[in-house]
């Protein structure tokens, strides 16, 4: 984002804050940034009661000040001076005592008149516009609660969001932009097409996949397997828990306990349930003895883990606790660390490409912070190999990688994969890591060339991440019209009136014989009301059945949007949903 | 059985013990039944140590009892009189304290010489064989630990095992099956093929399945999923746990507590980890209004369950934590179950007939105690018109089922399906369920013809059951050697030397091009060896390349068990393997 759309979402956010506190003089202050969107301020109203009816008049409070065209000007201050200008507000003292702690400056940019006279204070480093009048337009959006510092067990605020523009047409196009993605939206539509569901009796965050849901995550899953087949990948099949020493030996237990559910039994085993596949591939590898002829050992599993996520950052499948990973992991010498990691590029690239995603992605390569080696696990030599490997892969496959300093994980150099999403959004779903840790921890070996013991190095990779994520990425991308392959139903077949139901129905019959997907839908409606329920299912085609079309052994399709039908042979169709199988 | 065998058990049972008693004046008694398969007595031997090594001495002692030919006497005796021969044993005591409470008779079988004095003393209901020196050949196989009542908080007894039979041919019988069994004892054959592994990190009871193991739950999954989607059931998808409200209302959390395991998380929610998946797959019935033209409705999941089993109960496949369960549920108008439970018992018969098991079977139609219908829920008259229609479904499908009175389930009739195993044991497979007690507790409920709201039934069915005990069972079935369909590898390649190996590594690739399943077998061993080792993997084909194979196009193929080659062409393998797919 450019620095002027920086500085006039947070000027927004102090014209906002400046106005509430006009209404609300008792109100307290959290923090209150700006975002890629826009701004928020938390506040913390003590008794007074706000809501989004009050829009309206914080609006007309914030042209006042923006009409006032304060300047905003810079000073540092005293701890002391701040600390009497916040009076009692427990969130800005908490603040200020931390800055100080820090031995950094304690910076206000403040609302002044002509003369100089403060009309408002806040604690802020910056950046901002000159002057209020500078602002544009604005418009606040919705309200929300948030823990002071995000701590659930701290008080909870109320935030209230905005947007900021240069003019009204630029506002125009981010709400155009919304209504896009409220339609685009993979929970509604996951509803309306009947995709998934939840269950208060289940839980939140646990999704139930529908058969329609199901169908596309096999679909999905199919697509994967079938590439990475090809490339020496075999399927696994892991239990969704383990004793607590699994994860001990992994390092999970203790970097990653928050998210760790127990499991408790009547006996005395501590279970914990599975956050990763990794630790369980570690254990199938180490099953048997290997030798190096073995190797590469590839394994791959699409099954759900669990997480232990916040209620309040529970939402619609992108953030689950049950979550799907296609998982997979290879098990490699030392010298065949470079194949295997371009054939895993390769495979990604195949996968997107077949949904015509690998345009629309950047790839980054992150490696260590060379200044603090320290802070890794590993050798001085093994990393600078592992990085040259990756390095070279980046160019050889052509990937214009950015190199990400300091980006890499504890265990290793990776190339992550970053795509947008319907609404711009970017999303990492593909990886590639090296890990020269896990192997170790687990104390996995095989015997190489001359009889010896050598640890092998782990390959993690992941194609498209989180069946559910990806799900949600594709409902949104495609607005719910899933091409052929991946359409739960293809076609729905339409009787003209009860004369042509037998017909439809062996049509039907016929199209599920060769392995298309078809739906039969009898005239209990009129034609005109059920062509425009398969639309809003989004079903590809409509298939309209009259005396016309079964005298001339001819079907009328009305494809998915569009608003003419078409005409075409069955075998055609046949051919057509044929093709589409994967 | 037939009663001569069990009285033969019996007795032997008591020889075992009183040789034991002259050994070890002071081991206290537990119980000593006869079972299946032969005898066994608990023994607490106190500080006395016992082994297998001692079986012999005791099957000296055991002779000289038979040898004297004891005459076996029924005594009924007073409480007072059955203490004092007992002493303090305190296992003795406990079961004459619980047989008086009951009111019952306190009958002993002694050993008494000609004299009619006792040389032994035994608590026992009978029936025994009329003397000792009926007993005909006798063996002590195995030493075990066995809690006392079974229950883990009380004493661990030592339980000695024993077989008796007519004569020495029966035992050497008895001894070959156990040989055979040895043989195909799916444990040991999983080990040695590589289906599936324990991790003492993972825990017991959670089978990890390898490459090739999980190739052959998928081809029984396809399988499955294949004949069941021919007749409308569609795959769903739900997670491993859900709050435990879910399992409260379906009576899961109440009657089965023993076996749940809770989950913890850091937030409020209490979890538990799913036991059964019908609840879930009411939740997926549950998210939106049904109309009876909806119905029926039919899912299937293959997933995991978690039972959390008795530590001294886990043992390979057959008893595990991690179960996975192939599992359907159907929800239909009352109308609709008959032809719903008739294609039911059609995809058994359809499954079991691929392989080759339908004729090793019996049906078991299992109805209500109609004496005591107050201990069953639903109507009587809803009672009266299941079980006649799954009666018609039993004539009409000719499946010979035999009527078993008070085998019903809680909610509703159902028909089983009893396999035999390797061993002859027999093992529930497949199942068919009315409920109509489920829908009702999770108010499901559809629309009628007239408007008004009506309860659906469910109806439950297995075809497999868990995958684990069907893979047991067919690795025993099939002593390793799978058919071609579900071999994992269909066939080893092996050039005869090296100048073959190009040769080799390009039909292994053709092979797997047409979908077929085939290993390179390098030559860095000698052609006999590798020969051995494909056979000892029970590889259906091992395939040889030398000069002559290269020059005139033919391949020569070792069938697995096979002393002899063949020599069939390219073509011909290719159409062998392509036919064997699933």
């Amino acid at each position: 984002m450019n620095d002027l759309e920086i500085r006039r979402r947070h000027t927004a956010s102090h014209i906002m804050t400046a106005a509430v506190k006009m209404m609300h003089p008792n109100a307290n202050l959290g923090v209150g940034p700006w975002t890629d969107r826009g701004f928020y301020q938390d506040f913390d109203f003590g008794e007074d009661k706000i809501s989004d009816h009050d829009f309206k008049k914080i609006e007309k409070k914030m042209r006042w000040i923006v009409n006032k065209n304060f300047a905003i000007k810079k000073h540092t201050v005293s701890k002391a001076e701040a600390l009497k200008i916040f009076g009692k507000d427990p969130y800005k003292n908490e603040l200020i005592e931390e800055i100080a702690a820090r031995s950094e400056d304690i910076t206000f940019h403040n609302f002044e008149d002509e003369s100089g006279k403060v009309f408002y204070h806040d604690l802020c480093a910056g950046p901002h516009l000159k002057s209020t009048g500078e602002i544009g337009v604005f418009k606040l959006t919705r309200l929300a609660g948030a823990y002071w510092r995000g701590d659930e067990k701290r008080p909870m605020l109320t935030r209230i969001y905005g947007v900021a523009f240069e003019n009204e047409e630029k506002l125009q196009e981010y709400e155009k932009m919304l209504e896009e993605a409220a339609k685009r939206d993979h929970r509604k539509l996951g509803a309306q097409l009947d995709l998934f569901c939840f269950s208060e009796k289940v839980g939140p965050g646990l999704p139930l996949f529908t058969p329609k849901g199901t169908f596309i995550k096999e679909a999905l899953q199919k697509k994967v397997e079938d590439i990475c087949r090809k490339y020496g990948f075999e399927k696994v099949h892991t239990p969704h828990f383990a004793k607590i020493e699994l994860y001990e030996t992994s390092g999970h237990a203790q970097k990653f306990s928050e998210e760790l559910f127990g499991v408790s039994g009547h006996y005395k085993t501590n279970y914990c349930v599975k956050p990763v596949q990794c630790p369980h591939h570690t254990q199938i590898y180490a099953s048997r003895p290997r030798s190096y002829r073995d190797l590469p050992l590839r394994y791959m599993e699409s099954e759900k883990q669990y997480r232990d996520e916040k209620p309040g950052q529970i939402g619609g499948l992108n953030r689950v606790i049950a979550i799907t990973v296609e998982d997979g992991h290879t098990f490699c010498r030392p010298d065949q660390i470079e194949t295997e990691c371009k054939n895993l590029v390769r495979i990604i690239r195949k996968f997107y490409d077949s949904l015509g995603l690998w345009r629309n992605h950047w790839v980054s390569f992150s490696v260590r912070d060379s200044k603090t080696p320290e802070k890794y696990i590993g050798t001085e030599e093994g990393w600078q190999k592992a990085e040259s490997i990756l390095e070279k892969i980046c160019k050889d496959e052509k990937l214009d990688a950015k190199r990400m300093e300091g980006e890499a994980a504890l265990y290793g150099p990776k190339i992550d994969f970053m795509f947008k999403d319907a609404l711009g959004n970017e999303r990492q779903l593909a990886t590639v890591q090296l890990d020269f840790a896990t192997p170790e921890r687990f104390k996995l070996e095989y015997i190489d060339e001359k009889g010896e013991k050598v640890t092998p190095v782990m390959i993690h990779r992941a194609i498209l991440g989180s069946y559910e994520r990806f799900l949600a990425l594709l409902i949104e991308h495609f607005a719910g019209a899933f091409p052929l392959w991946l359409a739960p139903v293809q076609a729905h077949v339409l009787p003209v009136n009860e004369a042509h139901e037998k017909y439809c129905q062996e049509l039907v019959k016929k199209i599920k014989e060769s392995g298309g997907r078809a739906k039969y839908y009898d005239s209990s409606e009129t034609l005109g009301n059920r062509i425009r329920k398969s639309q809003s299912q989004k079903v590809p085609y409509s298939i309209i059945i009259g005396d016309d079309e079964i005298e001339k052994d001819i079907l009328t399709i009305r494809k998915y949007g569009e608003k003419k039908d078409e005409k075409i042979k069955i075998e055609e169709l046949l051919k057509e949903l044929n093709d589409s199988k994967i």
